[in-house]
Protein backbone atom coordinates (compact mmCIF):
# COMPACT_ATOMS: atom_id res chain seq x y z
CA UNK A 1 0.00 0.00 0.00
CA UNK A 2 1.02 3.35 -0.98
CA UNK A 3 -0.75 5.47 1.62
CA UNK A 4 0.73 7.60 3.77
CA UNK A 5 -0.10 7.67 7.69
CA UNK A 6 2.07 10.68 8.32
CA UNK A 7 0.40 13.74 9.76
CA UNK A 8 1.38 17.30 11.18
CA UNK A 9 0.81 14.85 14.71
CA UNK A 10 2.47 11.38 13.71
CA UNK A 11 5.85 12.83 12.40
CA UNK A 12 8.80 11.53 14.29
CA UNK A 13 11.09 14.66 15.06
CA UNK A 14 13.45 13.43 17.42
CA UNK A 15 15.80 10.89 15.05
CA UNK A 16 14.03 11.77 12.22
CA UNK A 17 15.71 8.38 9.98
CA UNK A 18 13.66 6.00 12.62
CA UNK A 19 10.06 7.47 11.60
CA UNK A 20 8.12 4.74 8.96
CA UNK A 21 4.42 6.02 7.40
CA UNK A 22 3.98 2.91 5.88
CA UNK A 23 1.00 0.90 6.20
CA UNK A 24 2.84 -2.29 6.08
CA UNK A 25 5.23 -1.33 8.38
CA UNK A 26 2.85 -0.49 11.13
CA UNK A 27 0.40 -3.44 10.35
CA UNK A 28 3.67 -5.44 10.95
CA UNK A 29 4.75 -4.04 14.28
CA UNK A 30 1.22 -4.37 15.33
CA UNK A 31 0.67 -8.03 14.25
CA UNK A 32 3.60 -8.94 16.25
CA UNK A 33 2.97 -6.98 19.57
CA UNK A 34 0.71 -8.48 22.11
CA UNK A 35 -0.50 -5.80 24.16
CA UNK A 36 -1.20 -2.23 23.20
CA UNK A 37 -1.15 0.90 25.35
CA UNK A 38 -4.52 2.83 25.68
CA UNK A 39 -4.01 6.69 26.10
CA UNK A 40 -7.33 9.02 26.48
CA UNK A 41 -8.42 11.81 28.58
CA UNK A 42 -10.54 11.99 31.34
CA UNK A 43 -11.87 14.90 33.72
CA UNK A 44 -8.20 16.36 31.76
CA UNK A 45 -6.08 13.63 33.12
CA UNK A 46 -4.37 11.31 30.55
CA UNK A 47 -4.58 8.05 31.44
CA UNK A 48 -2.49 4.92 29.56
CA UNK A 49 -3.96 1.35 29.82
CA UNK A 50 -2.88 -1.55 28.67
CA UNK A 51 -4.97 -4.58 26.93
CA UNK A 52 -4.90 -6.86 24.28
CA UNK A 53 -5.62 -6.21 21.04
CA UNK A 54 -6.46 -7.29 17.06
CA UNK A 55 -6.06 -6.12 13.88
CA UNK A 56 -8.43 -6.93 10.46
CA UNK A 57 -7.60 -4.73 7.20
CA UNK A 58 -6.85 -1.18 8.17
CA UNK A 59 -9.07 -2.08 11.59
CA UNK A 60 -7.78 -2.35 15.37
CA UNK A 61 -10.00 -4.08 17.78
CA UNK A 62 -9.82 -3.77 21.63
CA UNK A 63 -12.90 -5.54 23.46
CA UNK A 64 -13.93 -5.59 26.94
CA UNK A 65 -16.57 -5.46 29.72
CA UNK A 66 -19.10 -2.89 29.09
CA UNK A 67 -18.64 -2.18 32.39
CA UNK A 68 -14.88 -1.24 31.42
CA UNK A 69 -14.04 2.35 32.83
CA UNK A 70 -11.80 2.82 30.35
CA UNK A 71 -14.04 1.46 27.30
CA UNK A 72 -16.91 3.78 28.57
CA UNK A 73 -14.56 6.68 28.16
CA UNK A 74 -13.55 6.01 24.67
CA UNK A 75 -17.28 4.75 23.45
CA UNK A 76 -18.15 8.51 23.70
CA UNK A 77 -15.74 9.18 20.70
CA UNK A 78 -12.76 10.54 22.26
CA UNK A 79 -9.27 11.47 20.75
CA UNK A 80 -6.98 8.04 21.63
CA UNK A 81 -3.61 7.08 21.38
CA UNK A 82 -2.91 3.78 20.80
CA UNK A 83 0.68 2.47 21.31
CA UNK A 84 2.64 -0.91 20.32
CA UNK A 85 5.96 -1.60 21.39
CA UNK A 86 8.45 -4.27 20.86
CA UNK A 87 11.62 -4.32 22.47
CA UNK A 88 14.06 -5.79 20.19
CA UNK A 89 17.52 -5.56 22.22
CA UNK A 90 19.99 -3.20 24.59
CA UNK A 91 22.46 -0.99 22.63
CA UNK A 92 25.53 -1.33 24.95
CA UNK A 93 27.92 1.26 23.70
CA UNK A 94 31.41 2.15 25.45
CA UNK A 95 29.93 5.32 26.84
CA UNK A 96 26.91 5.62 29.47
CA UNK A 97 25.71 8.58 27.16
CA UNK A 98 25.31 6.47 24.07
CA UNK A 99 23.23 3.69 25.34
CA UNK A 100 20.39 2.66 23.73
CA UNK A 101 17.79 0.26 22.83
CA UNK A 102 16.86 -1.16 19.32
CA UNK A 103 12.81 -1.10 18.99
CA UNK A 104 9.53 -1.06 16.55
CA UNK A 105 7.11 0.99 18.23
CA UNK A 106 3.84 2.16 16.47
CA UNK A 107 1.73 5.45 17.55
CA UNK A 108 -1.58 5.61 16.36
CA UNK A 109 -4.28 8.19 16.91
CA UNK A 110 -8.05 8.25 16.68
CA UNK A 111 -11.61 7.93 17.46
CA UNK A 112 -13.40 4.62 18.09
CA UNK A 113 -16.16 3.35 17.56
CA UNK A 114 -18.74 0.87 18.88
CA UNK A 115 -18.99 -2.50 16.78
CA UNK A 116 -22.49 -3.73 17.15
CA UNK A 117 -23.53 -5.50 14.06
CA UNK A 118 -23.05 -9.15 14.81
CA UNK A 119 -20.52 -10.95 12.35
CA UNK A 120 -18.52 -7.88 12.35
CA UNK A 121 -18.37 -8.66 16.23
CA UNK A 122 -17.65 -12.11 15.58
CA UNK A 123 -15.08 -11.63 13.00
CA UNK A 124 -13.38 -9.20 15.62
CA UNK A 125 -13.75 -11.67 18.42
CA UNK A 126 -11.91 -14.25 16.45
CA UNK A 127 -9.58 -11.89 15.65
CA UNK A 128 -8.24 -11.23 19.06
CA UNK A 129 -8.03 -14.79 19.34
CA UNK A 130 -6.11 -15.95 16.57
CA UNK A 131 -3.81 -12.42 17.35
CA UNK A 132 -2.89 -14.29 20.12
CA UNK A 133 -2.50 -17.82 18.92
CA UNK A 134 -3.24 -18.90 15.46
CA UNK A 135 -5.22 -21.21 15.39
CA UNK A 136 -6.81 -21.23 18.37
CA UNK A 137 -10.28 -20.22 17.16
CA UNK A 138 -11.00 -23.23 15.53
CA UNK A 139 -10.42 -25.53 18.50
CA UNK A 140 -12.16 -23.76 21.25
CA UNK A 141 -16.05 -22.83 21.94
CA UNK A 142 -17.39 -19.85 20.20
CA UNK A 143 -18.78 -17.07 21.73
CA UNK A 144 -22.37 -17.89 23.01
CA UNK A 145 -24.88 -15.11 22.54
CA UNK A 146 -25.04 -14.09 26.37
CA UNK A 147 -21.59 -13.91 25.68
CA UNK A 148 -21.40 -11.82 22.54
CA UNK A 149 -23.66 -9.33 24.53
CA UNK A 150 -20.81 -9.37 27.58
CA UNK A 151 -18.29 -8.19 25.27
CA UNK A 152 -17.98 -4.71 24.26
CA UNK A 153 -16.23 -4.91 21.12
CA UNK A 154 -14.46 -0.71 19.48
CA UNK A 155 -12.78 -0.37 16.63
CA UNK A 156 -10.10 2.23 15.79
CA UNK A 157 -9.00 3.03 11.77
CA UNK A 158 -5.34 2.54 11.07
CA UNK A 159 -5.27 6.13 9.29
CA UNK A 160 -3.62 8.31 10.89
CA UNK A 161 0.13 6.70 12.60
CA UNK A 162 3.75 6.81 12.89
CA UNK A 163 5.89 3.57 13.13
CA UNK A 164 9.46 4.24 14.86
CA UNK A 165 12.34 1.77 14.69
CA UNK A 166 16.05 1.69 15.83
CA UNK A 167 18.15 -1.62 14.38
CA UNK A 168 21.69 -2.04 14.62
CA UNK A 169 25.06 -1.45 16.84
CA UNK A 170 25.86 1.61 19.17
CA UNK A 171 26.62 4.96 17.47
CA UNK A 172 30.13 6.29 19.94
CA UNK A 173 32.01 9.16 19.88
CA UNK A 174 34.77 9.00 17.83
CA UNK A 175 37.00 9.09 20.85
CA UNK A 176 35.50 6.26 22.71
CA UNK A 177 36.29 3.68 20.46
CA UNK A 178 39.66 3.45 21.69
CA UNK A 179 38.56 2.30 24.92
CA UNK A 180 38.63 -1.06 26.05
CA UNK A 181 34.88 -1.44 26.41
CA UNK A 182 33.05 -4.13 24.69
CA UNK A 183 30.02 -2.79 22.95
CA UNK A 184 27.50 -3.88 21.00
CA UNK A 185 23.98 -5.20 21.00
CA UNK A 186 22.26 -7.86 23.17
CA UNK A 187 19.34 -9.16 21.38
CA UNK A 188 15.81 -9.56 23.54
CA UNK A 189 13.03 -11.89 22.50
CA UNK A 190 9.98 -12.63 23.79
CA UNK A 191 10.20 -16.84 24.14
CA UNK A 192 7.58 -19.43 25.78
CA UNK A 193 8.44 -21.47 28.47
CA UNK A 194 6.87 -24.84 28.67
CA UNK A 195 3.37 -24.91 28.83
CA UNK A 196 1.47 -25.58 32.07
CA UNK A 197 -1.39 -27.53 31.80
CA UNK A 198 -4.53 -26.09 33.68
CA UNK A 199 -4.73 -28.49 36.87
CA UNK A 200 -8.51 -29.45 35.70
CA UNK A 201 -7.59 -30.83 32.48
CA UNK A 202 -7.73 -34.36 31.97
CA UNK A 203 -4.16 -36.02 31.50
CA UNK A 204 -5.37 -37.28 27.91
CA UNK A 205 -5.55 -33.89 26.54
CA UNK A 206 -2.33 -33.97 24.60
CA UNK A 207 -1.19 -29.94 23.79
CA UNK A 208 -1.56 -28.83 20.65
CA UNK A 209 0.95 -27.99 17.91
CA UNK A 210 0.50 -24.49 17.77
CA UNK A 211 0.95 -24.35 21.45
CA UNK A 212 3.98 -26.06 21.21
CA UNK A 213 5.65 -24.45 18.35
CA UNK A 214 4.30 -20.85 19.37
CA UNK A 215 6.83 -18.25 18.06
CA UNK A 216 6.10 -14.63 18.66
CA UNK A 217 9.19 -13.12 16.81
CA UNK A 218 7.01 -12.77 13.52
CA UNK A 219 9.62 -9.87 12.25
CA UNK A 220 12.45 -8.86 14.85
CA UNK A 221 15.13 -11.88 13.19
CA UNK A 222 15.81 -9.40 10.13
CA UNK A 223 16.38 -6.46 12.40
CA UNK A 224 19.20 -7.12 14.13
CA UNK A 225 22.03 -6.10 11.71
CA UNK A 226 21.48 -2.98 9.91
CA UNK A 227 21.51 0.37 10.98
CA UNK A 228 18.69 2.80 11.15
CA UNK A 229 20.54 5.38 13.07
CA UNK A 230 20.95 8.58 12.18
CA UNK B 1 6.87 -0.12 53.57
CA UNK B 2 3.17 0.65 54.75
CA UNK B 3 2.40 2.98 52.35
CA UNK B 4 -0.58 2.53 50.01
CA UNK B 5 -1.03 3.67 46.86
CA UNK B 6 -4.61 3.96 46.05
CA UNK B 7 -6.46 7.18 45.17
CA UNK B 8 -9.72 7.81 43.54
CA UNK B 9 -7.64 7.80 40.43
CA UNK B 10 -5.51 4.54 41.13
CA UNK B 11 -8.37 1.83 42.18
CA UNK B 12 -8.87 -1.19 40.16
CA UNK B 13 -12.61 -1.10 39.32
CA UNK B 14 -12.67 -4.41 36.89
CA UNK B 15 -11.51 -7.28 38.70
CA UNK B 16 -10.28 -5.74 42.32
CA UNK B 17 -8.76 -8.71 43.21
CA UNK B 18 -6.46 -8.08 40.85
CA UNK B 19 -5.22 -4.55 42.32
CA UNK B 20 -2.23 -3.97 44.56
CA UNK B 21 -1.39 -0.51 46.26
CA UNK B 22 1.93 -1.67 48.26
CA UNK B 23 5.18 0.28 46.83
CA UNK B 24 7.03 -3.12 46.81
CA UNK B 25 5.04 -4.55 44.64
CA UNK B 26 4.88 -1.48 42.31
CA UNK B 27 8.80 -1.18 43.06
CA UNK B 28 9.10 -4.39 41.66
CA UNK B 29 7.67 -4.36 38.45
CA UNK B 30 9.03 -1.02 37.64
CA UNK B 31 12.49 -2.56 38.79
CA UNK B 32 11.59 -5.94 36.26
CA UNK B 33 10.14 -3.95 33.12
CA UNK B 34 12.68 -2.00 30.59
CA UNK B 35 10.25 0.45 28.83
CA UNK B 36 7.28 2.62 30.21
CA UNK B 37 4.53 4.33 28.19
CA UNK B 38 3.97 7.87 29.11
CA UNK B 39 0.98 9.43 28.75
CA UNK B 40 0.13 13.23 28.48
CA UNK B 41 -2.18 15.59 27.05
CA UNK B 42 -0.86 18.27 24.59
CA UNK B 43 -3.60 20.70 22.60
CA UNK B 44 -6.29 18.34 24.39
CA UNK B 45 -4.81 14.92 22.70
CA UNK B 46 -3.48 11.97 24.13
CA UNK B 47 -0.35 10.85 23.78
CA UNK B 48 1.70 7.62 24.89
CA UNK B 49 5.20 7.35 24.58
CA UNK B 50 7.64 4.72 25.08
CA UNK B 51 10.82 5.27 26.80
CA UNK B 52 13.42 3.69 29.15
CA UNK B 53 13.62 4.54 32.72
CA UNK B 54 14.72 4.25 36.00
CA UNK B 55 13.76 4.08 39.64
CA UNK B 56 15.74 5.26 42.62
CA UNK B 57 14.11 4.49 45.92
CA UNK B 58 9.98 6.16 45.28
CA UNK B 59 11.23 7.91 42.41
CA UNK B 60 10.57 7.06 38.52
CA UNK B 61 13.24 8.83 36.55
CA UNK B 62 12.89 9.28 32.59
CA UNK B 63 15.84 11.63 30.36
CA UNK B 64 16.00 12.37 26.97
CA UNK B 65 16.85 15.35 24.55
CA UNK B 66 15.94 18.55 25.87
CA UNK B 67 14.41 19.72 22.43
CA UNK B 68 12.35 16.24 22.93
CA UNK B 69 8.47 17.34 22.05
CA UNK B 70 7.26 14.88 24.65
CA UNK B 71 10.16 16.11 27.53
CA UNK B 72 9.04 19.62 26.92
CA UNK B 73 5.04 18.91 27.34
CA UNK B 74 6.05 17.39 30.66
CA UNK B 75 8.39 19.56 31.84
CA UNK B 76 5.76 22.37 32.24
CA UNK B 77 4.30 20.53 35.31
CA UNK B 78 1.21 18.73 33.51
CA UNK B 79 -0.25 15.84 34.43
CA UNK B 80 1.24 12.43 33.85
CA UNK B 81 0.35 8.87 33.33
CA UNK B 82 3.27 6.22 33.39
CA UNK B 83 2.75 2.64 32.93
CA UNK B 84 4.73 -0.42 32.49
CA UNK B 85 3.63 -3.67 31.40
CA UNK B 86 5.03 -7.11 32.22
CA UNK B 87 3.88 -9.53 29.86
CA UNK B 88 3.69 -13.03 31.67
CA UNK B 89 1.78 -15.79 29.70
CA UNK B 90 -1.08 -16.30 27.17
CA UNK B 91 -4.11 -17.67 29.50
CA UNK B 92 -5.39 -20.29 26.90
CA UNK B 93 -9.25 -21.40 27.82
CA UNK B 94 -11.48 -23.67 26.33
CA UNK B 95 -13.94 -21.44 25.29
CA UNK B 96 -12.91 -18.28 23.27
CA UNK B 97 -14.39 -15.60 25.86
CA UNK B 98 -11.75 -16.91 28.71
CA UNK B 99 -9.17 -16.62 27.02
CA UNK B 100 -6.31 -13.71 28.77
CA UNK B 101 -3.02 -13.25 29.49
CA UNK B 102 -0.93 -12.93 32.62
CA UNK B 103 0.32 -10.12 33.70
CA UNK B 104 1.83 -7.29 36.16
CA UNK B 105 1.23 -3.18 35.18
CA UNK B 106 1.83 -0.93 36.96
CA UNK B 107 -0.04 2.92 36.09
CA UNK B 108 1.65 5.76 37.93
CA UNK B 109 -0.22 9.51 37.93
CA UNK B 110 2.00 12.42 39.18
CA UNK B 111 3.87 15.79 38.16
CA UNK B 112 7.16 15.13 36.54
CA UNK B 113 10.00 18.21 37.70
CA UNK B 114 13.29 19.01 35.98
CA UNK B 115 16.15 17.56 37.73
CA UNK B 116 18.78 20.44 37.79
CA UNK B 117 21.53 19.39 40.67
CA UNK B 118 24.36 17.76 38.92
CA UNK B 119 25.16 15.44 41.77
CA UNK B 120 21.40 13.88 41.08
CA UNK B 121 21.28 14.44 37.75
CA UNK B 122 24.20 12.03 37.09
CA UNK B 123 22.69 9.97 40.18
CA UNK B 124 19.66 9.10 37.70
CA UNK B 125 22.05 8.89 34.95
CA UNK B 126 23.61 5.33 36.62
CA UNK B 127 20.26 4.68 37.22
CA UNK B 128 19.19 4.38 33.57
CA UNK B 129 22.63 2.42 32.80
CA UNK B 130 22.35 0.03 36.06
CA UNK B 131 18.26 -0.61 35.25
CA UNK B 132 18.69 -1.67 31.65
CA UNK B 133 22.70 -3.58 32.72
CA UNK B 134 23.67 -3.67 36.09
CA UNK B 135 27.59 -3.15 36.66
CA UNK B 136 27.66 -1.51 33.13
CA UNK B 137 28.20 1.95 34.49
CA UNK B 138 31.47 1.06 36.16
CA UNK B 139 32.50 -0.24 32.79
CA UNK B 140 31.61 2.70 30.61
CA UNK B 141 32.98 6.25 30.29
CA UNK B 142 30.87 8.43 32.87
CA UNK B 143 28.70 11.34 31.62
CA UNK B 144 30.98 14.15 30.33
CA UNK B 145 29.85 18.03 30.85
CA UNK B 146 28.61 18.43 27.18
CA UNK B 147 26.76 15.36 28.15
CA UNK B 148 25.04 16.23 31.29
CA UNK B 149 24.07 19.44 29.50
CA UNK B 150 22.42 17.45 26.11
CA UNK B 151 20.99 15.53 29.00
CA UNK B 152 17.43 16.69 30.38
CA UNK B 153 16.35 14.40 33.41
CA UNK B 154 12.94 14.28 34.97
CA UNK B 155 11.79 12.59 38.22
CA UNK B 156 8.40 11.65 38.84
CA UNK B 157 7.25 10.72 42.71
CA UNK B 158 6.06 7.25 43.64
CA UNK B 159 3.00 8.48 45.20
CA UNK B 160 -0.17 7.54 43.37
CA UNK B 161 0.20 4.33 41.68
CA UNK B 162 -1.90 1.13 41.48
CA UNK B 163 -0.67 -2.25 40.00
CA UNK B 164 -2.98 -4.75 38.57
CA UNK B 165 -1.38 -8.74 38.38
CA UNK B 166 -3.15 -11.69 36.89
CA UNK B 167 -1.60 -15.11 37.49
CA UNK B 168 -2.40 -18.88 37.26
CA UNK B 169 -4.79 -20.70 34.92
CA UNK B 170 -8.22 -20.35 32.71
CA UNK B 171 -11.17 -20.25 34.70
CA UNK B 172 -13.77 -21.75 32.06
CA UNK B 173 -17.42 -21.80 32.29
CA UNK B 174 -18.42 -25.49 34.81
CA UNK B 175 -19.67 -26.68 31.77
CA UNK B 176 -16.57 -26.02 29.32
CA UNK B 177 -14.37 -28.18 31.81
CA UNK B 178 -15.77 -30.78 29.69
CA UNK B 179 -14.74 -30.07 26.15
CA UNK B 180 -11.56 -32.51 24.92
CA UNK B 181 -10.05 -28.67 24.53
CA UNK B 182 -6.37 -28.09 25.93
CA UNK B 183 -6.42 -25.30 28.49
CA UNK B 184 -3.92 -23.60 30.54
CA UNK B 185 -1.07 -21.23 30.56
CA UNK B 186 1.89 -20.97 28.00
CA UNK B 187 4.24 -18.66 29.66
CA UNK B 188 6.43 -15.54 27.84
CA UNK B 189 10.01 -14.86 29.30
CA UNK B 190 12.00 -12.22 27.51
CA UNK B 191 14.98 -13.83 27.03
CA UNK B 192 18.57 -12.37 25.70
CA UNK B 193 19.66 -14.21 22.55
CA UNK B 194 23.15 -14.16 21.25
CA UNK B 195 25.35 -10.92 22.43
CA UNK B 196 25.92 -9.05 19.22
CA UNK B 197 29.43 -7.53 19.40
CA UNK B 198 29.98 -3.89 17.61
CA UNK B 199 31.42 -4.28 14.23
CA UNK B 200 34.12 -2.13 15.10
CA UNK B 201 34.95 -3.95 18.39
CA UNK B 202 38.58 -5.17 18.37
CA UNK B 203 38.61 -9.38 18.45
CA UNK B 204 40.26 -9.26 21.76
CA UNK B 205 37.71 -7.58 23.92
CA UNK B 206 35.81 -10.22 25.60
CA UNK B 207 31.79 -10.28 26.07
CA UNK B 208 31.22 -8.95 30.20
CA UNK B 209 29.86 -11.36 32.45
CA UNK B 210 26.84 -9.25 33.33
CA UNK B 211 26.24 -9.56 28.70
CA UNK B 212 26.50 -13.09 28.85
CA UNK B 213 24.32 -13.77 31.71
CA UNK B 214 21.84 -11.38 31.11
CA UNK B 215 18.42 -12.23 32.91
CA UNK B 216 15.59 -10.20 33.11
CA UNK B 217 12.69 -11.87 34.78
CA UNK B 218 13.89 -10.86 38.02
CA UNK B 219 10.36 -11.40 39.77
CA UNK B 220 8.18 -13.70 37.41
CA UNK B 221 9.23 -17.19 37.91
CA UNK B 222 7.05 -16.76 41.12
CA UNK B 223 4.28 -16.16 39.35
CA UNK B 224 3.00 -18.86 37.29
CA UNK B 225 0.98 -21.41 39.55
CA UNK B 226 -1.07 -19.87 41.78
CA UNK B 227 -4.46 -18.16 40.85
CA UNK B 228 -5.18 -14.18 42.04
CA UNK B 229 -8.61 -14.54 39.53
CA UNK B 230 -11.75 -13.36 41.21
Amino acid sequence: METSLKTATTQVNRAPKRGHYDFETVAQILDEGLVCHIGFVAEGKPFVIPTAYGRIGDKVYIHGAPASRMLKSLLTGIDICLTVTLLDGLVLARSAYHHSMNYRSVVLFGQARAVTETQEKMTALKAFTEHVMPGRWDDVRSPNTAELAATLVLSLPIAEASAKIRTGPPIDNAADYDLPVWAGVLPLMSIPGQPIADPKLPEEIAIPKNVVHYDRNLYSRHRTHSNDDG
